[in-house]
């Protein structure tokens, strides 16, 4: 150890840091596949707010790198070490601190683990709403520095819409509370909604405060299967506009069906060109507004449309809906896209990725949160094939310059981390850009919080 | 007029910049009655973006202050004027530029007025929940500046909710637009979320992306009748913490039932301590959820309790409620209170109030849409009686640091500007205060925009 990590080690209770080799290695990437890492110092887990102030402090005082991780699940390199970095995990400050029925919060520490924390509030009758897939590993400090989506975002929102305060430490260990408890507050800037979504740039998370809400009915869902993709588009834009509220509408595309078919035998319809799953949780309206959907359906050309007789059948189909991430892993190396488009425009992004699909001769399977207009174009490619990487490239970026085109974004979810930075300035313009930086410097003067990320 | 102020009006349309006397007394002040504002140079009413970036600029090189100005409904003196000002009304930009039925969004220009936007998105089946009492007057670009609240948040959320992007004129004329269009995006830090409740001090807002919903069923009201206040608080923290999803929960206090039935004769029970209403919009459900409301209000003691039997008796109900602050202007000069706290500490604040009362010996008017915690303690002084003005204020900052006590916030939704600045930084504390300064010089290095407000 140099004499710098000396100093730091001796700040920290015995074990907190960690520089052996093996260890910092399983450190270096989250799960983004094709992200490039550096070489960090070693990995820090500290288990109190106090430590992490002492880390940012020596990092301030040697100019060190930081970068912030949760359980390592993003998809865009976010939590990729960078050379000289030390690797702040706060997988360790895992404790759910209150859950508070009246005023229907929970206060957490950042290493809770969602699903943890679902279940928690489930207990008592609360429901925490954001679901990113990766639910069961992911903790709420990734979620809130991604601002993680879900499946039930369509009608519930994503995660920003449920955080009331953070206590955040800054670059130079001060820590900074922002928000509130209190269902409402106007004073001063939105800090809060700042640090959300900012991937670990502005500062580290010690503590959320989130809103929760009565827990919903058990949801009933739909599921349609199509013959031609611009029906199952015609059938979601007449959904959005009949004024009914799915809980959760999702979208497989023909190559999702088949590589979910190929990982696991779910009988799921591999020669259909597309399948919607719906759900409704309005309890004793829930099977009506099914209904309705599937009406829809038909009406605009599905050529099936099931209504899950019980929650085994629903939980069957959405854990189709759920496999579909390993599912492809399966096929090669995978460049997984995260583009948003106004829903008026979903049919011509699909028609635009067919054309991309045929131009570079790739194969690009397509789930996505179809009721957000969130789709998961995700590129697959042959590993060690130079020419197909190449080609894969090509097509990851025509699908993101195409959803700009149509008014989307670059990222409705996943984030900018590494993977998409060289866009992101293009999505923002100069102006908007400029300001951001800006915004950095104040909370980052010396640019040791995750450099080389976002912007 | 000065060499500086022809330039000005040059480049802009006949009509556009006026610098009579009559009218620009007349836009000096917004609707809190005891905040100071100065003498301004003129009012400018532009009709364009591009005159707003011509404003600018020439503020910018001539170092002049700029207060941008909705329909002058803010109560925390946000909108008055200051010495040298230009006063920048956003009036006259009232088109709702598109309201889309798919994507559910509208499109809108800053000085549409609440009201109006309610009333076109409503034709087409959709709903813009943000209803601020003053929604009848004020303005969307005033809405989203102050991120207004109002009767519904406390199922709905505040104005901030339901912004998915904004343009924004920026001091020196550049215009940036930030945020979306789409349901979801995280394409870099949240510039909307922080120029939302900025009042003016940021940014002007030229355009707005708002989210909408499908409308919600007609709601069913009920009324409860208390003989103790502290009763009513039990009822209504039972009702948040039993599940049930009011879509509004309001409080008027004894004070408050005598101020309005002086003001019209609605027979209210004016030998109440408290009175609560409260909504379900849930259609089918809406009948049973009201009864399972008033049921809870028997069971802690509530005197009287009564479901509206139609649309015609809620109007009322909530018609009462609406005239509160009408009624109490009748009564003396008022200072207007707005703090929130935690739903589970609105006994103490309820308690602590009455201490401060007696301690004061002034009147408090407490009206509150208590579901959100969030309360409008006014107190009441006689004009031109200097001891009273005094006592009034005395028992004005009793109440901000009772609420900063109980862990709440000195404002729940009407902003901070110029009534509330010296508690701010109190209710900050140092650090995030100091963020917020520096943010504020990378939006208006030269400190033109609304200067003297919020920070
Ligand atoms: C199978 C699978 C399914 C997925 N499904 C979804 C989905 O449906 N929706 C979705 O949005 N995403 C999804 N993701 C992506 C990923 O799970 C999310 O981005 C998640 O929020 C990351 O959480 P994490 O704890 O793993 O954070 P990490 O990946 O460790 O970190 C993510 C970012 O947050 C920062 N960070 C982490 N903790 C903190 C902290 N305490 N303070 C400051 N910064 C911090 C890191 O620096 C990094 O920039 C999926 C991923 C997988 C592997
Ligand atoms: C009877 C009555 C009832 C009220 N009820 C409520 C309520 O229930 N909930 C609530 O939250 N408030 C309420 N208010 C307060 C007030 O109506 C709100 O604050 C409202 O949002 C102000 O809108 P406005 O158009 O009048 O803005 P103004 O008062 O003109 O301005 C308010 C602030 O916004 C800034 N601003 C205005 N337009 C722009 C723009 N385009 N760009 C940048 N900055 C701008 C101004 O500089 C100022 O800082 C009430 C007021 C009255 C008089």
């Amino acid at each position: 150890m140099t004499a710098s990590m000396q100093e730091l080690a001796a700040q920290l209770p015995e074990g907190v840091l960690v520089t052996d080799e093996a260890t910092t290695e399983a450190y270096r990437f989250d799960s983004a596949s094709s992200c490039p890492a550096g070489r960090p110092l070693g990995v820090v887990r500290p288990t109190t707010t106090e430590q992490v102030q002492a880390v940012l402090r020596w990092a301030t005082r040697h100019r060190v790198p930081v970068v912030p991780q949760g359980a390592r699940t993003g998809l865009s390199g976010a939590a990729n070490a960078v050379d000289g970095a030390l690797l702040l995990s706060l997988v360790r400050m895992d404790r759910i601190l209150a859950v508070d029925e009246v005023d229907q919060v929970a206060v957490v520490q950042p290493g809770v683990v969602n699903a943890d924390l679902s279940r928690a509030v489930a207990d008592v009758g609360l429901f925490y709403p954001p679901d990113p897939s990766s639910w069961e590993m992911s903790t709420i400090g990734g979620n809130l520095a991604t601002n993680a989506g879900g499946l039930c975002c369509v009608k519930y929102g994503v995660t920003a819409d449920f955080v009331r305060g953070l206590e955040v430490v800054l670059a130079d260990g001060e820590v900074v509370r922002t928000g509130r408890r209190t269902a409402k507050g106007v004073a001063g800037y939105d800090l809060t909604r700042l640090v959300v979504g900012s991937e670990g740039t502005l500062g580290v998370i010690t503590e959320a405060t989130l809103a929760l809400r009565p827990a919903p009915e058990p949801a009933l869902t739909m599921a349609a299967v199509f013959d031609r993709t611009t029906d199952a588009m015609t059938a979601v834009t007449r959904i959005m506009a009949s004024g009914l509220r799915p809980s959760l509408m999702e979208f497989l595309d023909r190559a999702s069906l088949r590589a979910i078919q190929a990982y696991r035998d779910m009988g799921l319809p591999v020669d259909a060109e597309a399948m919607l799953i719906t759900q409704s949780d309005r309890g004793p309206l829930a099977a009506s507004d099914v209904a309705a959907m599937g009406a829809i359906c038909a009406e605009f050309g599905a050529a099936e449309v099931a209504v899950a007789e019980d929650a085994a059948e629903s939980a069957m189909l959405l854990q189709a809906r759920r496999l579909v991430g390993p599912a492809v892993e399966e096929l090669g190396v995978t460049l997984v896209d995260d583009v948003a488009v106004p829903r008026a425009r979903l049919v011509d992004l699909l028609l635009g990725m067919e054309k991309i699909t045929a131009d570079t001769g790739v194969l690009v399977v397509c789930p996505g949160h179809i009721g957000d207009g969130n789709m998961h174009p995700t590129v697959v490619f042959e590993r060690g094939n130079e020419g197909a990487a190449a080609r894969a490239q090509e097509a990851f970026d025509a699908i993101m310059r195409l959803a700009l085109d149509l008014g989307g974004t670059i990222t409705g979810e996943h984030g900018v981390g590494v993977l998409k930075r060289a866009w992101l300035r293009e999505e923002l313009g100069e102006t908007s850009y400029g300001l951001q930086r800006q915004i950095k410097e104040v909370f980052d003067p010396l640019g040791i919080l995750n450099p080389g990320k976002v912007l």
